[in-house]
């Protein structure tokens, strides 16, 4: 893992390390936090459901597990900051970590869907939102506070939305959120609450810190100290978006056949629908073999051979979605002051001999 | 109105039409025909509901107007097409018109919800496509046939599909569909099906030439003559878009500050949340005044006002969406066979004294 920071602890897999695809191993997935773990006994441990329903309820895993229909949803989470190394290339971002494409996992994710849950309490017709609350105050907030965030109501209900208490067939463990996070798949990572202990319903999106006042996408000349609640864009659905895995960025290879891999992901209700790479920039371009998909919510590896002549190469990749839309080209455009939703082409730099 | 094509008729409002804002005048409409004009006899005129349902149906207009509420959607339409001057002017692309940002205007409809009519249907869940069918046979579609296209059931379930028999308070004229027509608010206007005689529901996509082998985003190297159904991205949602309406290209200004106004839209489920503007080939941008929208389904008016140098100006404009996405730079690298989606950087080139 790539750490960018100790306390609180956030880390990356490299390239390599998601270069196998499918689901990520648990020691792999990156982990953003914003505070400490906070610790939790699952026997005394209890969910609340509270605010626009006709039932509040106050739920310990017991009740979740005998009460609920267990379900799994292969999801890929990426943080709203993946890639902001390269924004960072443009311009620094001071007080924020340079994550690479890293920032980008898939699990398979077993527990409730919140549509079951939150139909348990009775959501009540004027219920726009869905909070998240969690313990770990974090120190980054203006002022201090716990983690938190919303989805809009009809995200909450679909079917996608878990409670999750474990990833690939394993308990959760306390990095990634246990005993129970949500995982709310086709949003930014900061939607997935982990270490859950409150949700409730609302007729606004959350005020927390986190997301009225940061995980949001400002204009470029604005300072971010003074960023207000509800400046800005409020990131949700993950922006389309690919990078190469392979090779390593700065390799030195033999010229001739290579093979070129990566990922792409889009967000919500789109999906790739192809992968363009270019090796002479962009002048013209060879459509990649998309590879298996495991399903709705996860990312689309890629590959495809190019020939390469010898001496410095730059491979560009980039997605479209099926829509038709694709990524936009230059970082130096997207620059913005949190350093948020790098979705410019992927460049890699290579030798050839 | 700029006449691209006189049989089958296709002409477009030039910029200074748009420019009021508001829905946009029945002659200044645009409109993106494919064959002749249908005739109709009211009287005798019937619409087809059949397929995957449980009771097909044969409705008069009569009987869409007393069996179903009559409701009134403000909606923008654009073509596919709209804007495909741009990518005309990096490589040229034989036998398509070449569209301005005039493929784009908005009207009140009214008429029913295509959803109550589905319902008195009693759609089958095995039914995934609602197919729109209508007798304008097509001479360019091969083999020739009529016109015709498919949504998704979830979006012809939603409230904001119409079946229309009104534009602005006036019954629907011919060049625009009449007795009756599809609107489908967020989609690009292909799926706005005019002159419509037929529903069916389907488990697939319309087979119809216009959906499966046209309107489609083919990689630039594709021959798009010997493209075959199911080739490249099936375009559905409208992309990301906007240009500049005021001042005209080309035009000849003192220098100083300058009123500069436009247009964004985003398509289905997405909104136009900024407008940037740049005079200086976006190394700095202005954030635009987003004018009042009419609804969810509607353009955006922008305007703001630059102060501009003496000498040639290159005015630019791009908009973000609700999903903190933009739109990318250059025409350059959209450029396809068929010229769809060019949703490029809005650029206005003047010259100020």
């Amino acid at each position: 893992m790539l750490v960018h920071e100790h306390e609180p602890f956030n880390a990356e897999p490299p390239r390599a390390a998601l270069r196998q695809g499918g689901p990520t191993p648990l020691d792999t997935f990156y982990v953003r936090n914003h505070g400490p773990v906070p610790e939790a006994d699952p026997a005394t441990w209890r969910l609340t459901v509270d605010g626009l329903v006709h039932r509040p309820l106050e739920l310990s895993l017991e009740d979740l597990r005998t009460r609920f229909e267990e379900t799994e949803v292969e999801a890929t989470l990426q943080c709203a900051g993946n890639r902001r190394a390269g924004l960072m290339e443009v311009r620094d971002i001071p007080g924020e970590a340079p994550w690479g494409p890293g920032a980008t996992s898939t699990a398979r994710w077993a527990g409730v869907r919140l549509a079951d849950v939150l139909d348990a309490a009775g959501l009540r017709p004027d219920a726009a939102h869905i909070a998240f609350a969690a313990p770990d105050v974090s120190p980054v907030a203006d002022p201090p506070q716990p983690f938190g965030g919303s989805v809009p109501a009809d995200k909450a209900r679909s079917g996608e939305v878990l409670l999750a208490w474990s990833m690939n067939g394993a308990p959760l463990p306390p990095v990634h959120g246990a005993p129970l996070r949500a995982v709310v798949p086709g949003w930014i990572g900061a939607r997935s609450v982990k270490w859950l202990r409150r949700i409730t319903a609302q007729e606004h999106p959350s005020r927390n810190w986190f997301q009225a006042t940061a995980y949001r996408l400002l204009p470029a000349g604005a300072d971010p100290g003074r960023a207000g609640p509800g400046d800005g864009i409020s990131l949700g659905p993950v922006a389309l978006n690919c990078d190469i895995l392979h090779p390593a960025p700065g390799a030195r290879l033999p010229s001739g056949p290579t093979r070129i891999s990566g990922y792409a992901l889009a967000g919500e209700d789109r999906a790739v629908a192809r992968v363009d790479v270019s090796a002479d920039g962009g002048r013209s371009w060879t459509q990649a073999r998309l590879g298996p998909g495991a399903g709705r919510w996860t990312w689309q590896p890629w590959h495809t051979d190019l020939d390469l002549p010898a001496g410095p190469v730059e491979i560009i990749a980039r997605a479209w979605d099926t829509t038709g839309a694709t990524q936009p080209e230059s970082p130096r455009h997207l620059w913005n002051p949190k350093g948020y939703a790098n979705n410019s082409w992927a460049r890699l730099h290579l030798t050839c001999d």
